[in-house]
């Protein structure tokens, strides 16, 4: 009963079967000894220090050769067991190779997934450039068109400010002519006047101010990974139930009826 | 009072320039007449018809001649003013193209950021990328190992029932040679029916599963844009408060001292 629950390392398991072999006819506990004699209350193979310091209380022990007997005509379910436990062991290494090729399939499909999602991103991010580039290019296109519109109105202020005109009337003109152009000179000046009052509250310092997006400018601090690949384990019936419940106890039991 | 606050468009502007030097000698209001008086109450020169029609009740009415008397010494305030007009122009002038100068460099630097923010968040994603295929790489390497080591254990037990073994015994050996083998590996099934209960728990079926940051996810639908540009105005001194907050009235007064 307390075997049902010991797992046997591989190692354990190599080490037992080769004393086994090398102990073909030798006793395992006594060097030099060969084995003589089958307790089965043990199920135990022994020889004659065994027997006399182990096996005095049993009510079955008997002489190889009386243990032996018609041992052939026994051996069916052992062959049938040992065929059973090829089965189970093909039939786990097949399954295990079959995981790990879908496994790697599965892996290449997720690195694609992943690949594609980065891709997207950049693209996406492209997107979003080529969409704020034109943005700023329209609102630079519009103000520049504004301030343009308002350097040449004022250029044209300028360009009308025909002092020489006046300079021209005073040097070669009446005093009649001359009164004239200052008049007309006077009413343009005014005119300028209540035009440049008119702009003086559209006469503004004009700068740009980039405000990127709170999420992307977090982004970096805020996204640590794109994600993660988890394994999914589902339990199997490649051990069958037959291997998983049975009880070493009736193991044993099984066995001593197969010998 | 009323003009104080009319907003002279820069067409009407060039009209009214227009109109006045079309009429040099000829009243604008009655075709074909000459000016021949000027009125200070109106500030306006007037043909006969004019004076008839429009400025019987005004108090001074004088000929052009009258007016025009001593002209001369009465021109450096309209030649301030016209100096004064030209400045300003000029200085509105060089400042919209400061501004737009400075624009275009802030433009080009609005530019450069975006573009940094972009190829940042690109490279981001490609450390993200790089760092999440590390994880699979890793976890489909111990996992494959695992399965490789389940399989290669289970290999172990399908070389070691060696049935040859018992078919050699059987077909030459003694009774108790048979019986020693069937002994033998009777044991060794055993031995391994224990190894694989002990492994049916581990016998997991595996499969990836890739989970994407949500973040990531909803992404492209809550993320629209990478930011904005806006134009922050602030108020200038181009225009001096002598152009803002004078009253078009008194305008009209300084206008009547400098004729
Ligand atoms: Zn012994
Ligand atoms: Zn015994
Ligand atoms: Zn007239
Ligand atoms: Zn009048």
């Amino acid at each position: 009963m307390l075997m049902d629950h010991t797992i046997v390392t591989l190692d354990e398991m190599r080490k037992k079967t080769k004393q086994m072999a090398d102990t073909d006819e030798l006793c395992s506990q006594h060097g030099g000894k060969y084995v003589e004699a089958f307790c089965d209350d043990h199920d135990a193979i022994c020889c004659i220090e065994c027997i006399t310091e182990n096996h005095r209380q049993c009510k079955m022990v008997r002489t190889l050769e009386q243990a032996s007997l018609d041992i052939k005509t026994r051996l069916d379910p052992l062959v049938y067991r040992m065929n059973e436990l090829e089965k189970q062991a093909v039939s786990v290494v097949e399954d295990r190779k079959t995981n790990m090729e879908d496994l790697l399939k599965q892996k290449k499909d997720v690195l694609t997934e992943v690949n594609k999602t980065r891709t997207d991103m950049q693209r996406y991010f492209e997107t979003l450039e080529t969409k704020l580039k034109e943005e700023i290019a329209q609102t630079h296109e519009s103000l520049s068109e504004e301030l343009q519109l308002q350097a040449h109105n004022f250029e044209h202020i300028f360009t009308n400010c025909r002092k020489r005109v006046l300079t021209a009337s005073v040097n070669y003109g009446s005093n009649r002519d001359i009164f004239l152009t200052a008049f007309k000179l006077r009413k343009q000046c005014e005119l300028y006047k209540i035009y440049i009052r008119s702009q003086s509250e559209n006469s503004l310092r004009n700068d740009y101010s980039l405000h990127m997006n709170e999420i992307i400018k977090k982004f970096t601090n805020q996204i640590k990974s794109m994600g993660n690949v988890s394994i999914e384990q589902k339990s199997t019936n490649i051990v069958p139930s037959f291997y998983k419940y049975t009880r070493l106890s009736d193991c044993k039991y099984v066995g001593q009826i197969l010998v």
